[in-house]
């Protein structure tokens, strides 16, 4: 058998552990293959030196293009849109199969890739573009194919997961807890990818897709990050034994006319520290999966870093490998249910609100008035006295203020919209301190 | 494209499950495989009803053997070695890919199955085999195919780890909680399959071929039930902020020549309660694996069950016919790297011990020296009095008896068993009243 020629495209930390770990290990890979595995060249921005790798200087081109075009595999690991699309159709168009942990760009483009991939007859693997080295594509798309997926939770963001563990064990505020991420290195100096979300919403997108056999993008899901859940939250969360997670929520719905549809959001939540979920520290990634035969599936482990990340994409090459060693191509998209998306409004849960009230007689009733008119049904309401008078919320002189915990039963989001806008309105209430969504109730 | 006939050996209620499964998802599964699943029959060993399927009474057949001559795809669910055995080798030869979720025939017989297969370019998938529903097969064969697999330690039997989990939760001891886990019918009448972990056996002999491309069967398998675990060792161990679980822990090891090899053993093992698999409750399964890139990864789920397994089992069913459409072939068996097997007496770990000993001066003085003799370090010791004389212990009139509990650190197993075996001859020594093993240590 030929060896085949594997282009690898980028450089950084995760391109130098997939080159490292293509040729230290190259007899086994070529075991496990049933070829060589032959890395013809690594594509980067600027020569110099080999950054650490056991290879021959003369690998390292500038020219992707000409690089993607003299090989059987491409593994691209340049991250962004472009120059990363070009490459890529370009890659499939010569007959190469490719390899990609580009979560941006399958969130966006999955589609036109997915269909060029068809029209070339070559394997399009990404593995590596939802929780790092945890198998998950590979399990949606395969081992799950016979079976009918209801939900799927996702802690799909480490630097989140990072910060809001640390406020859970620490009681340190955001930024507090953003600020020792950083120093660690859980989290960049730009933070606003992870912390606002749109990381989490590229790696929803990518699971709904799979998991529902339909066509999301990024923007078809409803993103809030973290950056407004305050230690007070936290708190409130750890008295009803919950935690607050970054949550990537998939779900298949059902309208009153029997439709089935798909709602994908990403934001903060309250889930109960029995969930397997909630035992999910620092950094690690999990993916629960409620499936209709299954039941309920975990996936955990490191959703990022060089060396996971590599693995991953390692055994996608491996996968594309053995194909065209073989002659064959894996499954490829599958979009045939092509379900409708639904708006945020229609998504059914709890939610635990936060209230700062005038302390006097009535308010309480008028309060659960508000909630009542609006259809929202009230499970528990917890009343604490402030200490001290919270910033930005102005006051009458000698007004006592208190504040109101009210947990819900399952409402729209629209209607608990309505509702905290008819709040805000009350003369009596101070402030609408926090709306946190409840997930994931036994 | 013509449809793909299944045939279904078994309908119990696994087959029962798949079969429902089959021909009421019919459309999606078609377009999943992208060619109809055609149940063409399922061989029962007596005719009686359609076991409430909605399928023609003329689908029943005894005649398993004619039946695997009309199929595409054969789904083994009979369990056991014969006829299941002869039955897939003739599926096979027949040019039938086959589909099984008989864990005792693969840890037995893998290696003449996996051959058969490649002999007549089929494909032989057994996702079901280990973990039920949890997808594992394919991400060991697959996603980490570009990694090096460490160490997979996985609690792999539902009935072993309710039970044990009944003694953690309510210090209940071995009999009664096995009593009301047959209450309950997560145990059998006849327990010993699960109890004494010869399934549990099996399954390590399948993972640990997996994970490291190596034929390991049952019996190369090191096996300890969990009948000998006593409320008193569960005790100790929530002491320890740990808590027992049976493992099945199959690893990667080297020796003093740098020869790598393979130990694979299921036993009772305590684990911190920070870690991962400790967090398994109840009935279900989990399996933790450490891999050199990826790190640690844990996937999580119902271990039994119909409807579980039968997803699994349609997950494989829904593979092969896609593998069928294409012409193709998923990967075979990879026994590539033939590790030699380490017998336990060089296991390297550590160990609970309790023992009974007299209460006076110098008794730990004499203990600790016969631990030393051996070369196995103390890590900890604790004291207690007892309160009652422990039954089975023969002590002179007026003697005084006290409990000593050594946690160790790492030593072999044939070490440990010489130190137990000195100590039982110490006459200070009334009794070894249990050995247990510590895994996962921080």
């Amino acid at each position: 058998m030929e060896p085949l020629r594997v282009a690898l495209l980028g450089c950084g930390v995760v391109g130098t552990e997939v080159a490292r770990l293509l040729t230290t290990n190259r007899a086994e890979l070529a075991q496990r293959v049933g070829a060589e595995l032959d890395l013809v060249g690594i594509a980067v921005r600027r020569i110099g030196g080999t950054r650490g790798l056991d290879v021959s200087p003369d690998l390292f081109t500038t020219d992707a293009l000409d690089l993607v075009k003299r090989a059987d595999v491409v593994v691209e690991l340049l991250g962004g849109i472009e120059p990363a699309r070009t490459l890529i159709l370009e890659a499939m168009a010569g007959g190469a199969a490719v390899v990609t942990a580009n979560k941006a760009l399958i969130a966006q483009d999955g589609p036109a890739l997915y269909a060029a991939a068809a029209e070339h007859g070559v394997d399009l693997n990404f593995e590596a573009a939802v929780a790092g080295a945890i198998p998950l594509i590979r399990p949606l798309r395969e081992s799950l194919a016979g079976d009918r997926v209801r939900r799927v939770l996702g802690i799909v963001n480490g630097t989140t997961n990072y910060v809001l563990d640390q406020m859970d064990r620490t009681g340190a505020d955001f930024g507090d807890a953003l600020a020792q991420a950083q120093q660690l290195g859980y989290a960049e100096a730009d933070p606003t990818a992870d912390v606002e979300a749109f990381d989490a919403a590229a790696k929803a997108a990518i699971l709904a897709s799979l998991a529902f056999h339909t066509r999301v993008s990024a923007e078809d899901v409803h993103r809030e990050g973290i950056s407004a859940v305050t230690a007070e939250t936290v708190a409130s969360a750890a008295d009803m034994h919950a935690v607050v997670k970054l949550l990537a929520i998939c779900e298949r719905t059902v309208d009153a006319e029997g439709q089935e549809g798909v709602s994908v959001r990403v934001h903060p939540a309250m889930i109960p520290r029995s969930h397997p979920l909630a035992g999910v520290r620092e950094a690690y990634n999990a993916v629960f999966v409620e499936a209709e035969a299954a039941g309920e599936l975990m996936f955990y482990g490191r959703g990022a870093g060089g060396q996971p990340t590599a693995s991953a994409v390692l055994g996608d090459v491996i996968s594309v490998g053995r194909n065209r060693v073989r002659d064959a191509r894996g499954p490829g998209e599958s979009a045939y249910a092509d379900l409708p998306i639904r708006p945020m409004g229609e998504v059914i849960t709890r939610y635990h609100i936060s209230l700062v009230v005038t302390d006097r007689p009535g308010v309480l009733a008028q309060v659960a008035q508000v909630f009542a008119e609006h259809g929202v049904s009230i499970e528990t309401v917890r009343q604490q006295m402030l200490p001290t008078q919270p910033a930005g919320v102005a006051v009458e002189p000698g007004q006592r203020l208190a504040r109101l915990i009210v947990v819900t039963h399952s409402a729209s989001d629209s209607a608990l919209a309505a509702t905290v806008s008819a709040l805000s309105a009350q003369e009596s209430v101070a402030a609408v301190a926090g709306v946190t969504r409840v997930e994931a109730a036994e």
